[in-house]
């Protein structure tokens, strides 16, 4: 038998996983990899660390070099050339090399696309100046590096709010550079609801990073070199020697595009659950493709590169006539900023009403560790569950303690269809350097327990801001001690500590909604259940209470 | 109506968590807490940190006192009172007050019985000579700390190789004493694989820990002031000035036996999933009762903390007319040795094999972040699973890297019932400061996703080593690089770098069963498949390689 001719275009994750694992299953074919870059098989994740110099060799990014692949997986590695044009007739790649500038096609059996996606470049007037930038690999890493340490820089600006706006926040502020962060909306993290966001943005803040909230950039103004000096956005004018674009990033379609691949309702390559695109032999894998939201069924368009890793292993397994099948993702997203870990898996609240569903949700601060054992941190959890069934949806997870491993839990739960009431009962594991007996998952589900019963009701830091703002006609319950009290409370509050409560009842007004709440919400929702037998109809409970409070503190 | 009188016996994890759960279910019923101990609702996992000196501070293991208890739970707390029996006819209990040794007798509409465990005390010859300790509670803890102040404490013996023997080591190696631990058997931790319990072995040798293996006391001398002086086991004679015994604990069932509640197949009282006894209106709940083991179905009785409090809110719901069930346990535990990291879930091969199932098993070394990001670490992670189905039955892992997060993946997928498949294809987070973009427990799923599959065939470390001992006809192939081999092999191997392989193919014997290895095993699982390819009908690879080899290495 002839052996099988394999082309895969892009060589970052998807690709290069991709003929790793081809060759292992057939150790005939003629395997080609193309990539219009110089570098293969790259931590594209990892250049935010080596511009902060945590990671100080940028060779240590590179994975695997086409050496490796020639010499141990005897994969044909074509670097520095661009695909062109596919011609699914014929089953051949028009391919330019970038370098002598030569044409040459290839034939194939089976073509995998894995061409990643790129970042977009927003049309601002002068975008084109000098020292604007995007960071999307390795070369754009090494310019941002020498542009740093040149020692030039002493403003940046960072466009966008998402995690390498993030991350690269983080790098900067490292470096001593003071950093703007400029967002369109009121939120950074758009994917995360307004609560939780605040809460990093707060954060955020603390650490130094300036953030220009709903305000866009109008135009870039540059030096007499031609490289940027200032920005003039919708609201004011800020000095910048170095812009980060980190607005928003699009798959690559062109190619497929022009061979007649379907793209999808997301706008990037649509594939079923064995990566193949509509067109035999053709496969989509990574950053390009749009897949299946676990939890709403419907196609997204997330690029991970846990994703593309996985998409890897499974086109590898089908273009060497194997039977593999990518069930879909649940979107599940960490990042570290300064000391904080923020985490999300599945939907955020506001995606899970978009999506049609009834939510009932929870945040929950809690101990990472036992609390005497020491560096005990806290992490704040929000669980999102479906109000009927009491399935979970999705869940955000912030803070300086271990979030990692619980946002990992719950993509688990989330994995195994699990209910709140059945995560409630998950038998983790304990050690006080670990956890406390009641992992904060556990008891973030037995919060959200008692809601989905009905024993309890409360309010978000928001809903309780947005009927301070609107003057409702409600008492506010502080149910501290004294002296957590009078150290820093919400304006406008009243003051009965939850030991007293029974004895003062008289005080509060039975016709009155009442909102309870003290430092993590623990007494408060004791408090909101004292009322409740005490036969208050209307009272609530401050999830969260202080811990998670974003706004103003009254001294 | 008359409010409901409960009574709870037991005032560490499980009985506090009750009491503090009914309250907050009723706010009327009389709650009576009775104790024979001073201290209630304490944290024995933090007692080896407190006898370190880690956690410095005794009180800060005590979560809450009988003073927030009444004060702020309004429940009743007798300390230092004794159950003596229960009266299921008349519904009474008779308690005597340790301090003044009065009787009472306390009426019940509810009790609850939260006794939990003691430590056995084995009748060895001299046991009751000073210094010979459990430890157990926090008076025991202060009593060992303070032994170990006296600094005339040069030689400690542990009796035991569980987690609490092995905690204790680490606290008394880090206070300068010579610590040995003496097992009956040759490995230490008998719940866990040999392959597995071998590595941590080595490890607390290697910090300094002598384990006496296949060794029994035999009797204990002691000094002129009565105190152990020496230990006389089946083998040896050694110095020790403090004996730890911690060879096993049991369910305290005294007080149910003789009310004439049902005591299951494991020795512990039995309940339903209700966690109510065979006797009206009588729970148990915590470590003296057995409960369910998820993966066999079978009763067990593995008592550990996160159990106890998961029944105590459950025990709470039930005694004050809401409706909860406990379903049952995995047995997930981790335990924190000096650096390392250890933990299991589900069942161990050993387990799974003799509750019938027929396994396949993998061990898989990983790093625990981005290999390049500083601070990564390897962990060790063994996974079983049903041959038939492949669904996952267990794992264990161990390390110095991030190794609780893992196990608590594997808990959670466990828990959703998740073939090894499912599991490969799980969407857990990703940064390079957590974890790689195939998480650890993705890399080790497809490893045995591809044994399941029949892609692959391996030998754990124990099964080569038994080959190499009987002398069979095999060939051992290191396919490392020459430096790597000249570091250290396996003695009688042959070596063939995996790049030269295909070339090389014809020194070997085909009709030979072929054994792989390198440095974790992936070159050695590549190497192995280029073999089988070729037409090597007989071989393998050894799983995990020369990352976890126990034995001896040739250098």
């Amino acid at each position: 038998m002839k052996p099988k001719r394999i082309i895969i275009i892009g060589a970052v994750a998807s690709g290069t996983k991709t003929a790793a694992k081809a060759r292992r299953e057939d150790p005939d074919a003629e395997i080609t990899l193309i990539t219009e870059e110089a570098e293969i098989s790259y931590a594209s994740c990892g250049t935010p660390y080596f511009i902060s110099d945590i990671i100080k060799d940028g060779n240590s990014l590179i994975i695997r070099d086409p050496d490796y692949f020639r010499k141990m997986l005897n994969v044909d590695v074509l670097t520095e050339h661009r695909a062109e044009s596919i011609d699914p007739e014929t089953k051949r790649v028009e391919i330019t090399n970038l370098k002598t500038n030569q044409s040459l096609i290839l034939g194939y059996d089976q073509l995998v696309l894995a061409v990643g996606a790129s970042p977009n470049t927003p049309d601002f007037e002068g975008v084109g100046y000098g020292n604007i930038l995007t960071l999307h690999n390795i070369p754009s890493a090494m310019h941002i590096k020498s542009l740093i340490r040149q020692k030039r820089v002493k403003n940046a600006l960072i466009v966008g709010g998402g995690f390498i706006a993030l991350e690269m926040a983080e790098s900067l502020i490292a470096q001593g550079i003071n950093t703007r962060l400029i967002i369109r909306r009121d939120q950074i993290l758009s994917n995360f609801d307004k609560d939780i966001a605040l809460l990093v943005q707060n954060y955020i803040k603390a650490k130094g990073v300036q953030v220009l909230e709903e305000d866009e950039v109008g135009e870039f103004k540059a030096d007499a070199d031609g490289n940027v000096a200032n920005v003039i956005t919708k609201k004011q004018t800020v000095p910048a020697e170095f812009v980060l674009l980190a607005t928003s990033i699009r798959p690559n379609i062109q190619l497929a595009k022009k061979a007649g691949i379907e793209i999808g309702p997301t706008g990037a390559i649509h594939v079923n659950e064995k990566l193949e695109t509509n067109i035999p032999d053709i496969y989509a894998a990574g950053d390009c493709v749009e897949t299946t939201h676990l939890i709403t069924g419907k196609s997204v368009w997330i690029p991970l590169a846990t994703t593309s890793n996985k998409h890897g292993r499974v086109a590898g397994i089908n273009i060497t006539g194997g039977n593999d099948t990518f069930p879909g993702i649940l979107g599940t997203f960490v990042v570290k900023v300064f000391d904080w870990t923020i985490a999300k898996t599945g939907l955020s609240e506001k995606e899970a009403v978009k999506n049609g569903f009834e939510t009932e949700t929870i945040i929950v601060p809690a101990n990472d560790k036992a609390h005497y054992y020491p560096g005990s941190k806290r992490i704040i959890i929000k669980l999102i569950a479906e109000k009927r069934s009491g399935l979970l949806l999705g869940a955000e997870i912030v803070g300086d303690g271990v979030v990692d491993k619980r946002i990992d839990v719950l993509a688990s739960a989330l994995a195994g269809k699990a209910t709140v009431e059945q995560l409630s009962k998950y038998d983790l594991s304990y050690a006080p350097p670990y956890s406390s007996p009641m992992d904060p998952v556990i008891t973030a589900a037995n919060v959200l327990l008692n809601k989905l019963d009905g024993k309890t009701s409360s309010l978000s830091s928001i809903e309780t801001k947005v009927k301070l703002d609107k003057m409702d006609d409600f008492i506010l319950l502080d149910v501290r001690s004294k002296p957590e009290h009078d150290s820093g409370h919400i304006e406008g509050c009243l003051h009965i500590p939850l030991n007293e409560l029974r004895s003062r009842i008289d005080e509060l007004d039975k016709s009155k909604e009442i909102v309870t709440y003290c430092g993590v919400g623990l007494r408060a929702s004791h408090a909101h259940r004292i009322l409740k037998n005490e036969g208050f109809e209307d009272t609530k409970f401050l999830e969260g209470s202080m811990a998670v409070w974003p706004y103003k503190i009254e001294k």
